[in-house]
């Protein structure tokens, strides 16, 4: 066995509810904290995860990517294995691929995608129950999505965003953002190059009121114009939010296509 | 308020894990007692519920139909409303509406329409945990669907079934059967006119048999023409089932679309 560190990215789906988001926590459970631990029992290593998307507590993920480096040389198989052995039920490592030890998670992203499901129901769905977040009102769909055309393009969200820590410019890309129904159930859908915390909860929040007809679609341009912290929202709850993959160019080293079937 | 009696009809969803099946058991959880116990609370009655499909211990049910008898003229919205209010989490009244004395929800039915899901797979999924049956080898979709137009029509299913308390005839008629695949999740649709014991899941244990080409299309045929009990399986777990809905004539007092919107 050389002794050489590489760089392991992995593919994480996991079921949000018992933790206090992916970020590592003194005394909490955490994504993170139990990726570590899990790779600590299979490598011997302490090693410290990366992820590409930092998910709120109570979040989910059906594509959260992570990476770690590491000295073992075990195939990317074995470590998927190994790693569910040892995690916990509601976290899975969905696959992993070794990478050259410069690939960065987080800053060779392109654009992470997000759901965020309503069910837009006056009775409850033990079915839809810990994944979706349940609007009594009629949700008026078209609305939505004119709101949605306007968020789209390269914007200063600061509107959309209440707490600031360490960050530099309030400005992102929305590549996508599309509302769809199905029957009660009403999924949000916004690819960004990057989030804002809480943007995207606070986003749907905003939306939800739209959709109610509370607030026009002039109205949320204004918010919007306005760049003052804390106008939009409220902040819709973390369940019904899942991170469903982040997205790398096509020449990266990584990229689902490479490593899920 | 008049003391005459009327029928109400539920359309009922449940998460199954927690329950002994639909039907009533002494001291054992079961979506029966449930709804008893509510409709106990709510209107003062020991009102005996009849469901529509009897769902096996941990099977889960988007559109059970279910109804019981009452002097209560409460309006059928309050009726859910306060049945929800009184139901544990993981089972909801969607929908109710009165009918007539004589209406009943199992002979009144034409079909019954199941849906089970397999996460074809090698490694698990916490978002899919508890609501799929996981099956490592690849499966064969042509092939099942294949073996699904074999199993539709009038057929002796006696080789699906293992255990006949009280059945008559095992002769049942499969109006429609499919597998479908999005990505590593692949689904079976069955609907029928009325289906035996366990023969859901028996099907599907055969099937998977099938889509891993254990087992060919005619011996298929061949395992249903013996007429055979027990010939038929595994028994698929019942973790992967839900009853999505069950389907009453054009001109019935209830259908779906009279209560649900």
């Amino acid at each position: 066995m050389i002794n050489n560190i590489s760089k392991i990215v992995l593919i994480v789906e996991y079921d949000g509810r018992r933790y206090y988001g992916f970020q590592w926590q003194k005394e909490l459970p955490t994504i993170q904290s139990e990726l570590e631990g899990a790779i600590k029992k299979l490598t011997g290593e302490s090693s410290r995860i990366t992820g590409a998307s930092r998910t709120d507590t109570g979040v989910h993920a059906r594509g959260q990517v992570a990476s770690f480096r590491t000295t073992s040389s075990l195939s990317p198989q074995t470590i998927v294995k190994a790693l569910n052995f040892y995690l916990p039920d509601d976290i899975a490592v969905k696959a992993a691929c070794r990478v050259s030890i410069d690939f960065n998670v987080r800053k060779g992203a392109l654009s992470r995608e997000y759901e965020y499901k309503i069910l837009n129901s006056w009775v409850r769905s033990p079915l839809a129950e810990g994944f979706s977040y349940r609007v009594v009102t009629k949700l008026n769909i078209e609305i939505m999505n004119e709101a949605c055309k306007i968020l789209e393009g390269e914007h200063d969200f600061a509107s959309f965003v209440t707490i600031l820590p360490g960050i530099k410019s309030t400005r992102r890309t929305i590549y996508e953002a599309e509302v769809t129904r199905e029957n009660e159930l009403v999924t949000f859908r916004i690819v960004a190059n990057s989030f804002l915390p809480h943007q995207v909860r606070n986003t749907v929040g905003l939306l939800i009121k739209v959709g109610k007809s509370k607030v026009g679609v002039e109205e949320l341009a204004h918010i919007m114009e306005q760049k003052t912290l804390g106008l939009a929202g409220p902040t819709a709850p973390p369940y019904g939010l899942c991170l469903i993959r982040v997205n790398y160019p096509g020449d990266s080293e990584f990229k689902y296509e490479n490593v899920c079937n």
